[in-house]
């Protein structure tokens, strides 16, 4: 910025614009919101006794899900880090592998990857759909990777690279038919993160249905929630049925043994937050209209404001907007930290993305490509107030 | 058995004994029981859009279960084996440890073992209070073990007995103190498995306040449940902290930013689910009264019946009766799977102990002691209906 007069008055402008449709606040960056069969799903778990492991709304809600999506199978679990874990192994991914993921993530997913004793190798991000860059990536595959054996290994680690993990950041569709295409290229298996996406899709196909296995997260933040919770999504039925089997402890079913054939987990959504989510997902595709509402009316806002703009879903795609995001053009990135600290202070609530993972102290010694497009959005990304409620407010007003 | 008669006739007085206390049937073998102030939180939590991760209610289960407990902290965690997870890496439990457990426990344990890396390491348990037998645990690890350099190595495998978990069986407390002086003497860490005994006392100490760490769990066949849900207990305000960090995926606070300082875990409890917790735990000792209540009836009703017997609490203790249980006596022994297919057919649940750890597939070659009264205690226990509901039942008839 020129001088100091200037930037005063574009952060106000900012957050001006925001105020002028979220309300002065103070407001959340994002609530549920239950308006729908919550109660009555609920109140009838804890009527009936049926709040934990046994419970028709578990399998209600995976079969809900499975429409929803178009994917042949769904199973619910406890969230979206346990979901990416079970997706993980089930996609080979064992000790010694590498995983590729982008350095602009949730630390959940590199997480995940540790947890299965694999390494997370970071990637670089593309600024329309804050998603893999799928060129610059097999760039550098095709550079710093070979084929030996059916498998890519990476020539400085010698490891071997087993799967990719791309994300779809914000609920805006990655170009994922150009990753699977990369993917395929270099014989490395997608597990589709969806956790950010549900209600959003790519050439009219589902986002989580594209790769071997996709996972879902129902936490309070997220555009439909369970209170805590995830899903698996797959079409192929002989991993689904291992997905259900390692999330409940791989018990053998018996009558009355208790054999369990291998190492499961306690990964389980117990039917009191299954029911949440039946009548969560009942109302989906109301509150998904209502969240595109809100992009138009920040756009809106925001069309006088030089130096700044909205993102919008990927050409091709249609996003749920889960997270409203601001990009600040590059001479803006300053102001960053003043917004975030301003708006914040005011009960405004707003976030920038995600530090870099290749830069957190327990991942910042592990493989990496090039990330200067993901170090750029770090700086000029900002989430703002992105409620379904928020349109209502808007065009009742 | 003399003879098929005989046989029959005793098959079928144990089944009436406990349908005389139990009523005909169906009936389960442990169910909730909503009667207090349940769906008032519950509502509340969804009136009030709070019913993830931020919310009063975890605040109040946690105070609440240190107050009940007497523990000086406790951290809410997803479940028993996500709390048994994060003990055991904070007892120091890492790559190539050995941790000692009953060969005759829930496979959650030997699990959460392994997910850090380690292995377990089987011990026997005796008779009077199903847990370990602190006698031959000590003389098998005089005879096996080496303390060098401060820690207790095993002397086939050479790897260090980092911890030793034991586990109040049923809600029956294990002779916990001198299990802590066997820790003691071996340099062993202690985590302790309360999951079955929340309400159990030992010399008029809480079970899960012993060890350096303890774990309770509220699953739905439990004393109290969250739906899914479990507790770290410990006394080290600096354990606390780090357990409360690992299980909120170890996030630095601050007002906006996003960075991580460790490899954590997404294993908190929702307040959806805590809320269930706070109104349940108001009512333990009320449903404790009832479970001890009903030993008293099973006691009655199994006293004309030769050939078996009603497991009591162990002398110097308070137990929650969790899950009420007969004992074969040895020369009834061979009619327990009768007693199972049988009851279980006509919709009266009943189920056996565990298969013993050390003789499940993924858990048959790792280091074990002898485990003759475990093997035994296998072929002779029988877990029969024991809800609190059944002992008002009793009292109102």
């Amino acid at each position: 910025m020129n001088n100091q007069i200037e930037t005063e008055a574009f952060i106000q402008g900012v957050i001006s614009a925001i105020q002028s449709v979220s309300g002065i606040g103070p407001v959340a960056l994002h609530e549920p919101e239950f308006d729908g069969n919550e109660w009555e799903y609920v109140k009838e778990c804890i009527d009936s006794n049926f709040v934990s492991s046994v419970g028709k709304y578990v399998d209600k809600f995976e079969r809900s899900l499975e429409e929803y999506t178009g994917s042949k199978h769904a199973i619910a679990v406890s969230n979206g880090t346990s979901a990416l874990h079970i997706s993980l192994l089930l996609a080979g991914v064992g000790q010694g592998d590498e995983v590729l993921v982008p350095a602009l993530t949730f630390v959940a997913t590199a997480n995940a990857i540790v947890y299965c004793g694999a390494e997370p190798h970071f990637v670089d991000s593309e600024v329309d759909s804050l998603g893999i860059d799928p060129e610059k990536l097999r760039a550098y595959l095709q550079s710093s990777t070979s084929l030996i054996d059916g498998h890519c290994r990476n020539r400085i680690s010698g490891k071997v690279i087993r799967a990719m993990v791309p994300m779809h950041t914000f609920g805006h569709p990655s170009r994922i038919r150009e990753l699977l295409e990369v993917c395929k290229e270099f014989k490395i298996t997608m597990v589709e993160d969806a956790a950010e996406s549900l209600g959003s899709y790519y050439s009219n196909q589902h986002t989580g249905t594209f790769g071997l296995l996709g996972t879902l997260s129902f936490n309070g933040n997220k555009t439909i929630t369970t209170g805590g919770g995830g899903a698996i999504l797959t079409n192929n039925s002989d991993l689904a049925k291992q997905a259900k089997h390692l999330t409940t402890t791989a018990k053998v079913p018996h009558k009355w043994r208790y054999v369990h054939d291998e190492i499961g987990y306690n990964y389980r959504l117990p039917n009191l937050n299954a029911a949440l989510g039946c009548a969560q997902l009942e109302n989906i595709e109301f509150k998904v209209i209502r969240k595109r509402r809100l992009f138009e009316l920040y756009q809106e806002a925001f069309e006088s404001i030089r130096g700044i703009s909205i993102l919008r879903e990927p050409t091709g795609s249609r996003s749920n907007y889960w997270l409203q995001s601001i990009i600040l053009d590059p001479q803006m990135a300053s102001t960053r930290n003043q917004i975030l600290d301003r708006s914040n202070g005011m009960g405004l609530s707003t976030r920038p993305v995600w530090d870099l993972l290749s830069t957190l102290k327990p991942y910042k010694d592990f493989p990496s490509m090039d990330l200067t497009q993901a170090d750029d959005l770090v700086n000029r990304v900002i989430n703002i107030p992105s409620s379904p409620q928020l349109a209502v407010v808007k065009n009742e007003a």
